[in-house]
């Protein structure tokens, strides 16, 4: 199967601007899911329940009476688990296992401890750190209804201390995804709605009847619900919007070449416009991943999409030496980074911003997808230059604690003071001056 | 001067409706604004220097012929420093150094270094984290210009070890703001551009020829700059959009009620959107603070604003006890929370949603706007319920590291597979599989 990749050298003179139209993706705005999403959402919040149920049956052409009836019982979730089969339910167990043991050692890296000092002056300062409330996961429902996403967003809220999560699902045509359900009594989830679209944000968002309003919403979604979260924010906390995935593999030359196509495939397989890179200083060997690729494609179930996203997003890129492959991989600061090397270590520390960084070459990008332990929720878009993986931080918030003391407000009083004044902001200066003796 | 302040009653009837209603805030979106801002952000996208300085000579009244000349040399900042009345000096620099010293406490505490562990089979996970690379600092010019606010965004950034930061300041007609300026050389700021508004942002979240491109841009600004911000989110980080600045004192009635006035006038003097609460069980102490208000506001310069943001907004609140007015303040979740109060820190474990907590009659406000040490950018309109102090935290970001031994990929192969075929990715499943021997 003849496949058309992009190839490019990093010692052409045009490589920079090339590179640039390769990564270049910008999410349209589209004014009619704006406008509809705004009007749902306001719907929402002045009808509450009536609202949801009327946009459910509307989208989903799922009808209830009432709310309540589209919860589902806890009942209903073990019925999931138990009917699953013996080993796939041993894998997603196992999977939620390593998830929650990752992210409970997070939890004890990340500074998710209240801590404070006191000053000689009796003055104490410190931070109070605590969970959110109660948090809202959305989970798509369909073809993109994908059971290690349940775990990847419950399993750190679960371990930051959430004391309720609540998941909306929708159920479209009141089709359940057994895997899905099964996957939010694993991963701790208190509540489940079969509800979704811009609907089930708006009543995470402002709360209905029924539903209860949420702290912070995160969880993927379709272009509905990414206008939803977006214009909920502020309102509620939201994770980040994810764009298209991506995977950039930096390869020496040593790993089997199928083995790289297929990690290309497994990005691919995703959606037309995810994005998958090659890049290796050994042509080579790039030739060699494009026999396996033209080699393996054709068995692919998911060929055409793989088909699509390479030839539309995909690039092999020539470059000079691993070190300059690691300075471009900073460059693109892709969502999935794999350092398919012998020395995958050494190279691995000049990697300073990727979402996810593999190292060497067992390290396939499917298995962090799954079941390492790490989220599978990362930056994507050059966002992992300022953003970090979904994680335990993500479901604590921490408040200044400050606590002056007489003496402290003595000393303290003449420098807020002065410089209250420099701002003229006069009563700033004489509450502070009021507690000086 | 007569003040009228809505007086509430938490054991009247309709006490949870009328709170919402004081609490009620939205931002209104202003379509010429956006529309406005949309177009100055794609202008200067595509032309760079040449559209910043047209903007600049339009919207600041502030002419150059190469946008170099918009930036400020070193020189101009040490000059700015050296021209300080020395009491006004030192004030700035204690004030620098006790929030230095906070946030390095911070650092320590809020989980800023990288960390892995090796699991038995050789399987090693982690997190990879650090600095951003370059931060934008947008500072306001004119009457909302303050020089906390330069510390308050920048020194979290140094302190993080953010390796350059960038600080934008419109200077309508060319007016400089010498406190401003001097703020900036004591936080450590690396360059200084007289630019402002939405084609400041633009141009940091874009670059320029002459401004360098930022991963983040942080600080305050006008309905422009937040409309700016919110459309370059993405492209770059950005902290909260803060809405109007908020104080919740809760008071048993033992503090000084001029204490307590001083310290509502100090938040209404900012803005008459901005809005100073009173929660007390005393009824009598209520009205005593009213007596000192009305005594206090004719000495005030700023009292037009003053009354205009308490009356519009302010409100005083008859509580039952000290245990309700804990538990009506993490339902309004304020940005300002004062517990004056003899058994402050007893009530102040009450307290779970707020921006910062100031314990105790000697800790007023604007003692932490300046000075304690603690951040001033705090989260307002209840996103303390999600939402934390501007910190270190906010200048990092972590990459997950993922080293899967060749005997990891055997078991971890099996378990990544299996779901893989459950959700239908084959290369997912492949890629794994391929690894096992």
């Amino acid at each position: 199967m003849s496949i058309n990749i992009r190839q490019l050298d990093s010692s052409s003179a045009g490589f920079k601007t090339a590179l640039r139209a390769v990564l270049a993706f910008e999410a349209s705005e589209d004014a009619a899911i704006e406008s509809s999403v705004a009007q749902i959402l306001a719907d929402v919040k002045s009808r509450g329940d009536e609202a949801v149920l009327e946009y459910t049956k509307r989208f989903d052409r799922l009808e209830a009476a009432t709310l309540d009836a589209l919860e589902l019982p806890r009942a209903r979730l073990e019925a999931a688990l138990e009917g699953l089969a013996p080993k796939r339910r041993a894998a997603l167990e196992c999977a939620a296992m390593r998830v929650r043991a990752y992210h409970e050692k997070q939890k004890l890296e990340c500074g998710t401890h209240s801590w404070q000092y006191t000053e000689s002056d009796g003055t104490v300062l410190g931070q109070k750190v605590g969970p959110l409330d109660r948090v809202g996961i959305y989970v798509p429902g369909g073809k993109a209804a994908y059971p290690s996403s349940v775990l990847m967003n419950a399993i750190p809220a679960t371990v930051a201390g959430v004391k309720e999560i609540i998941m909306v699902v929708p159920t479209p045509d009141g089709v359940q995804n057994e895997l899905v359900l099964a996957a939010a009594l694993i991963a701790g989830v208190d509540r489940v709605f079969t509800i979704g679209g811009a609907q089930a944000v708006g009543a995470l968002a402002y709360g209905t009847a029924t539903v209860p309003a949420v702290d912070k919403i995160v969880g993927p979604g379709n272009a509905y619900v990414a206008a939803a979260k977006r214009r909920v924010f502020g309102v509620v906390g939201i994770d980040m919007i994810a764009g298209p995935s991506e995977i950039l593999v930096i390869c020496d030359g040593t790993t089997n070449p199928e083995w790289v196509a297929m990690d290309l495939f497994s990005q691919a397989e995703h959606d037309e416009l995810a994005q998958s890179i090659l890049l290796c200083p050994d042509a080579t060997f790039i030739a060699r991943v494009q026999q396996a690729i033209e080699a393996l494609l054709p068995e692919m179930p998911r060929r055409d999409v793989i088909k699509a996203s390479l030839e539309g997003r995909g690039a092999f890129i020539k470059v000079r030496d691993m070190a300059e492959a690691c300075a471009i991989a900073n460059d693109i600061a892709p969502e999935h980074l794999e350092v398919s090397a012998l020395d995958a270590q050494a190279w691995g520390q000049h990697i300073r911003h990727a979402g996810a960084i593999f190292l060497g070459r067992f390290s396939s990008e499917s298995l962090g997808d799954y079941c390492a332990g790490p989220n599978h929720v990362l930056p994507t878009s050059r966002t992992a230059r300022f953003s970090s993986p979904l994680g335990v931080y993500d479901f604590i918030k921490r408040s200044s604690v400050i606590e002056i003391s007489q003496e402290g407000a003595q000393t303290l009083g003449e420098i807020a003071a002065e410089l209250a004044y420099g701002e003229g902001l006069q009563a700033h200066a004489r509450s502070a001056e009021m507690r000086i003796k």
